[in-house]
């Protein structure tokens, strides 16, 4: 099977050439990218997206302008404004802050050197990062499946893969490998609204690979929990805190909750450039807000993940009495002990319509 | 305001006229259903939905069957007959076979009468019903909207409201209440995957109505509970049984987690005829499982809510350290506490960097 390579260098090395995330699975589309503007672009539509993955892109980019830029007087002014403007993009992740910053402090090492020897040195920085990030991953990925029994079934959310990272992906890292070496793990995938990483890209990744793969919406979650199906969530990260806290595309939170709930273990999956010593706790993490349309329209053609996918669609679920407060009806609330006090209302209710 | 009468008899009282709802909220489409085989794929296509709704549908469907049969000579076998097969459309709901079980009462209560007074039987049980639940959901709203405060925020999740009963609705009932009485409640409407119930139906109901209705996505619930805009969880229900645990659209029991969670009331709304005291817990309800294209396939335009509807669309989620089992890195699975740990692995990534 061909390795999908999400992230390279064109051939001339001046152009950028990625995955446009947004036509999958339906197509595999590769766009190239010459412009700080085209990737600012690429990174805030999602055609790139996943937070290690941002990183490299945007350390590539930054190359890209020194490139451009090289011969300008005012050179390191403008790699000054290309990296406010890239990491603009998007608030949330921090490895599109770490990556630029790497970078800005490769080229502050070499300011001294002559120019033309300046892009060399950035380009491999950016080379680095990417290495890192695949050595990372790997180690990531074993760690991750020293947590998982034969037979086991992993709930994930969103899309934290080769596609997301560099290759064998984060959450994702472990599943993938459990498929190389043969090992049998029945994955669950939350579709993820609203852009549905999850039904676009993790089920095509993870069905491409060979995996045991069923694709869930983001309400069923629970369901799957109850039903002794999931034995551990596995998710990526955007940035975690210093105290732990940590950002994730949203619904993790809630799959959280849940995993307590029905005593289920989650992990996050993340290189150590996602943890921010500087912020402190969740509340100092800034939410990116989006588009209202994501919501209310579709954004991707009416097919919307892989052909063949397994799907588990129950229409309904049933909510365990412990968790209810009380079910109001004609005859008042009712509340627990529930039996006995539905008892009353129907002999309320009796005792009303024969008067 | 023109109010939408979902189910009612066509004007030569030999047809049943009800809303399309999967037409909802781009257009407003009525259909005329004449035969039994039609009230079936209405009903399991959702064009008519909700739990007391399809059971006044049903009734009203038995009633022309009644009409059409009346001069076979084997009509009664008929008539059990098209009980069977209405009953057969959707498992979950209890109203359906309730309401159908109540029809056969009728008639056989009236079997010893002439066989042209027994039709005006049945239509008068059919319309018991209706007006029943009418009221009903009169005092069920009340009820409810004796649990909310001014100002407070209500999250619902699927569609109890006038479109899946007769009038008022149950779970919106008090929330339409409320802006009759000018009382201030702000609504989190779940957009409800896969048939997109919330964002299609409610949404459509509490903005025609005047409500302050906010769309999100099903995973973004815990967030909002997280951020303290919600004080009451407000759901439908499909059946409850005698010990409490109660059946509604899938995503319910999640949401009813997490609302344990952050320590907000989760209510279920329904008439008694949705009590089951037949069924004794959640185990002996029999969850329906519906087709893989609901999820992979979008079964409506790609416009799926009213316009100009308030949406939130938080990207990510902060998921607090207490819930995290562990973050997996390139140093290993960093556990609470995770400050502390944390910084043992960036030495040691550190020091292994700098041999």
């Amino acid at each position: 099977m061909e390795e999908l390579i999400n992230i390279r260098l064109g051939d001339q090395g001046d152009s950028l050439i990625l995955i446009d995330q947004t036509k999958l699975p339906g197509e595999l589309v590769y766009i190239e990218i010459k412009t700080r503007e085209e990737l600012f672009d690429a990174i805030t539509k999602l055609k790139v997206r996943g937070a290690p993955a941002i990183g490299i892109a945007a350390a590539y980019g930054y190359y890209l302008c020194a490139l451009k830029d090289i011969g300008e007087p005012d050179f390191f002014r403008r790699m000054d404004d290309a990296e406010r403007y890239l990491a603009s993009a998007r608030p949330t992740a921090v490895n599109l802050t770490w990556a630029l910053s790497r970078m800005r402090q490769a080229l502050k090492r070499s300011a001294l050197l002559p120019r033309e020897e300046i892009p060399a040195i950035l380009l491999a920085e950016a080379n680095a990062i990417l290495e890192e990030d695949i050595a990372s991953n790997l180690k990531i990925s074993e760690y991750g499946l020293s947590l998982l029994n034969e037979g086991n079934g992993v709930l994930t959310h969103c899309n934290a893969g080769p596609l997301a990272t560099s290759r064998y992906g984060t959450a994702l890292g472990p599943l993938l490998l459990a498929v190389e070496r043969g090992v049998d793990i029945k994955v669950f995938a939350d579709e993820t609204r609203p852009l549905l990483q999850g039904a676009r890209l993790t089920a095509f990744e993870l069905q491409r690979a060979g995996a045991d793969v069923t694709l869930i919406c983001d309400d069923m979650a629970a369901e799957v929990m109850k039903e002794g199906k999931v034995n551990a969530v596995f998710v990526g990260c955007d940035r975690a805190a210093a105290n732990g806290d940590a950002a994730n595309k949203i619904g993790s939170l809630g799959l959280a909750v849940m995993a307590k709930h029905f005593g289920i273990p989650f992990y996050m999956f993340a290189p150590l450039s996602t943890v921010d010593m500087e912020t402190k706790s969740g509340k100092d993490i800034r939410i990116e807000q989006r588009d209202p349309g994501e919501v209310t329209e579709l954004m991707f053609p009416q097919r919307m993940a892989p052909e063949g996918v397994k799907v588990y669609n129950p229409a309904f679920d049933v909510v365990d009495h412990e968790l209810i407060a009380g079910i109001v009806t004609e005859e008042g609330i009712i509340r627990a002990p529930f039996e006995e006090n539905f008892k009353a209302a129907f002999e309320r209710k009796k005792a009303r319509e024969e008067k």
